[in-house]
């Protein structure tokens, strides 16, 4: 199906935004009234414009407050929408939006609402335009889709249709399966937004707070196989009043909105994307580093072996159980100049067939980083930059990434680290919503609920994402503010089954390990019951401990390189989260470090 | 009374807060638990930290799910209580807050949460301990304040009292008047926090919005007079949860955080604070400059004349009617190195009170300006930055703040500019509630209603202060994201009966003004009525229109100098806002000529 955008979803000038739109692969676009205003090209200009991109303008938006007010309102009314309906024909748009009434003297009185629409749409028809009725969720008479179809009905004009909104019907828990007992050449229009599921005033929840379809809380889905059902065969068009989407680049969020109505269209059953691959595992994480040093010295602390090395680059393979980590000292440091978590290595069953949906759901390709001898690697970029490879590690049939490294004959001995448990990664402060959708999309993997972590400076926001058997976990955070993604530092998490064990030698190697504050281990004797000495032993190593219905987390960290560190997690009896509870504690221990070293 | 903040109000480790709590001249603290578990310092050392600042700790907080659970879990807490208990002897705190259960096995049954709450209090009397309960909003059976007293009393223990919110209590909408029938002395504390009227869940509400009193739209004065019939003696303490408060630097919002306690002292009859002495008008707007050639240019197009230069600095007074503007190059350029408005000159009938006042209120005072022969004025810092000079002109009896200019025998000519309407700043992200206290509490200005303005790179916030007679009116602003604040500029908006006459007159003197798109004088004309050409002369010269209940605006900008532009405005028949409507189209104006200018 046609896929479409209201500018008011975007960022920027009209221009800026029309540009974003076309680029993201949309069809069409909804022109918001305020957009053209403030524009300073003509209508016959911005027809062009969209012409040129290939974009139709398949809605102006809105009017209001027209119909079932005092005769003499409606005629200003009927002038008002004469200018407008004459705008249209300059603009090229053909259906023009109108929001059911919130004049304070608009009645309750459903035939005349229906008389004024239908003189409305004789004018409209005049101009060849066609006159889209919505309810409002906060409509003052009207404020729900079936009362503004019963309307609709009522007028039996051929020139006037009515338009649903996925967020004004779903936000007021109206059961969309009446929607199937609308013709569907009555569908003028199909608006969708989705939206977190929050408790609050529906006026502000719309117009603040509105995402993309699979970012929030409703079944958008649901709704428009309701629609479909009915014939209609006009555009999937996204309408987002959003604070973040608002001030983040127009570019970005377009692709972000494309690619949930991409997702959408696959769920209803109307777009044939390649099936998503659900990654297995880590096969490796790769650290960009300008100097090699500090990372191989805790690498090394945590008994990692430098086991291999790339033939042709400056990378080193190292390796302790199933855990392998890159570290790149290559010209091509990506993120800033600092040590930082460059790319993943995804463990994929098909890693071409994988690249070939993320490819398909707007993710950029990069380059395969092939010297004549190296094997084909499929990877492409997160939203937040980080290069994921897809790739297998010792699978029949599928090539080995691992064929471009040379052994060092150096073997592993270390057995205290099994594999690396989960990654953590700070996202862009206006991409949050999107890096989910594109980790749930893209990758297949599912998310968690999002948590407030409270930093000394601020609340963070985490969300974890994971695959179907806890082989790959990404915890995905963002800041209180945008300046904020640079003071907090991706981090990797590693397996152990003992992490007293792997905390001690890595302490006894030289490793420096995050101190934790003793009032937090007087705070845990209150809480739970330690075996003798236990607790000692945590607070000697700076192990924070943490419980849930399925079973104990105990966990510690190194301290931070670059924009990197390291955990060391010890799982046990089924422990699903991340010790979020002890975050706000490691990260004032963070704070305290760098307030010390200046770092 | 005694003041109080708890440590949760205010951003950064626990010995910035308290530092930044003493500074603002609070006599004690809460400790929150989490600020406590992750600071380096034992509870001794904290303890002795706080007595040299002068400060006690008054609670510490919070223990939580309490009472009327399960007797293994009730057993649970008691050793888990004891725990807390032996730490707030170490501590030096002799008051807990107990927060009534949100605990899934918590049964609705009084007698059994009085009995636990008496055991708890039994042991808290073995540690020097009182116990202040307290009923949260959401508690699971018990949520209001005299619900929670009915099971103080009932226990009837000495070492428990109950604990009081203003949040709990009026987010809930109970009548506080029931208060008066607690016993003072069964009152053990005394929490206070504001919060905006918002129609959402009243947790998230709590977490997230609270702000301090005078911020919000409770009426937190009315609530104390009740605690205040009752003898309660204890400390008026904030608890603050503010997303916000939580990124900002800790020490400008102690201060703010103290202000809002003066003057909820003063509206209760228990601070006798100097009286407030409302500005009449405006005397004059500075402007600091590197380079006075492109004001001057813009001041000399808009018909002002150099009326006068300082004695003593490179200061010039630039006149036309009542509106007086200072153009400064002297070295102090203390917003940054470009052209922005650092002071202004507001006409009080009472200088010294007014400074007085501000200072009582914890206003900077700033060094007079004031070489030998100099007048005295009285000046303060706004949380801005923004010098605000209390001064006089032409009042028998005070000396004028001109005495130190001497006149150039230019003679003011321009008649289109009779005065300052207003003036906009643009206040810094973390601080725009504490701007709108501060120019209320400081100044005695009136605060509007906040709204919501849509710039085409985020949603701008904007409240105007003003004084009784519209003689004083300042726009304060806030951009979408901390970053935001140097992207909008302050403007003076100067004050013209005609202005069509003002604008054609400017533009004849080469003066440039900000160009307005086509599109939205094809709106104006869809919208309203127009004589013969207004609409045409409206267009030519970028003038915008609004009308509300009482009469209509006409108004029109000038380019931007540095940071500052200018507007001219032409009020009829008492219109009362400042053109927000019309905004968007001016910012989005503004943006592109920026993008063309590279400016």
């Amino acid at each position: 199906m046609r896929t479409s955008i209201a500018t008011v979803s975007l960022s920027g000038s009209l221009t800026e935004k029309l540009t974003a739109a076309s680029r993201a692969g949309f069809d069409g676009v909804e022109i918001f009234e305020n957009d053209l205003l403030a524009s300073p090209l003509t209508p016959e200009e911005i027809r062009a414009r969209c012409a040129d991109l290939g974009l139709t303008v398949d809605l102006y938006q809105p009017m209001r407050d027209i119909e079932a007010v005092p005769e003499e309102e409606f005629a200003r009314n009927l002038r008002r929408a004469r200018h407008k309906f004459e705008l249209m024909r300059r603009l090229g748009a053909d259906t023009v939006l109108v929001c059911s009434s919130v004049h304070p003297l608009a009645v309750d009185d459903d035939a005349l609402a229906a008389e004024h629409l239908s003189r409305l749409a004789d004018l409209a028809q005049d101009f060849g335009v066609r006159v889209a009725y919505e309810a409002l969720a906060w409509g003052r008479n009207i404020s729900t889709y079936d009362h503004a179809w019963h309307v609709v009905e009522t007028a039996g004009h051929p020139a006037l249709g009515t338009c649903l909104d996925s967020f004004h019907i779903l936000s007021r828990g109206s059961d969309p399966k009446g929607i199937e007992d609308i013709p569907g050449e009555k569908i003028f229009f199909l608006q969708l937004a989705d939206a977190p599921l929050l408790a609050m005033d529906v006026l502000q929840w719309s117009r603040h707070y509105r995402c993309f379809p699979g970012q929030g809380g409703f079944d958008v889905a649901g709704l428009v196989r309701h629609v479909l059902r009915t014939g209609y065969d006009g555009p999937l068009s996204l309408e987002v009043f959003n604070d973040v989407f608002r001030q983040a680049e127009a570019g970005p969020t377009a692709v972000d909105a494309h690619r949930s109505l991409l997702v959408l269209q696959e769920r209803v059953g109307l777009a044939d994307l390649p099936a998503p691959v659900v990654p297995t595992g880590v096969a490796f994480a790769e650290l960009v580093t300008p100097d090699a040093e500090p990372v191989a010295e805790v690498l090394g602390a945590l008994a990692f072996t430098r086991a291999a090395r790339h033939h042709g680059k400056p990378v080193d393979l190292w390796q302790q159980g199933e855990a392998r980590i890159l570290v790149n000292t290559g010209t091509a440091v990506r993120r800033g100049d600092g040590t930082g978590l460059a790319a993943i290595g995804l463990e994929s069953p098909d890693p071409a067939g994988a690249a070939r949906r993320a490819e398909a759901l707007l993710a950029p390709v990069l380059p395969r980083r092939r010297a004549e001898r190296d094997a084909p690697l499929d990877a492409v970029a997160a939203p937040d930059g980080t290069e994921l490879f897809f790739c297998a590690t010792d699978r029949p049939g599928l090539p080995d990434w691992r064929a471009d490294f040379e052994d060092t004959g150096q073997r592993a001995e270390g057995t205290g680290v099994t594999r690396i448990d989960h990654l953590a990664l700070v996202q862009p402060w206006h991409h949050f919503d999107e890096a989910t959708l594109f980790h749930r999309g893209v990758l297949g993997l599912s998310a968690q609920e999002s948590v407030d972590v409270a930093d000394p400076y601020g609340l963070l926001r985490s969300r974890a994402v994971t695959g179907d058997d806890g082989g790959v976990r990404i915890a995905l955070s963002v800041g209180a503010a945008p300046a904020d993604d640079t003071v907090h530092a991706q981090h990797i998490a590693l397996a152990t089954p003992d992490v007293v064990a792997a905390a001690r030698r890595f302490r006894a190697a030289g490793g420096p390990l995050l101190p934790m504050p003793a009032n937090y281990y007087d705070d845990l004797a209150a809480r739970f019951e330690f075996a003798d000495g236990e607790l000692e032993t945590y607070r000697e190593l700076g192990i924070l401990y943490d419980r849930d219905a399925h079973g104990e987390f105990r966990h510690c960290y190194t301290r931070t390189v670059g924009r990197v560190f390291f955990e060391l997690v010890q799982r046990d009896g089924g422990y699903r989260g991340y010790g979020a509870a002890n975050a706000p504690v490691r990260l004032a221990a963070q704070h305290a470090v760098r307030r010390l070293t200046g770092g």
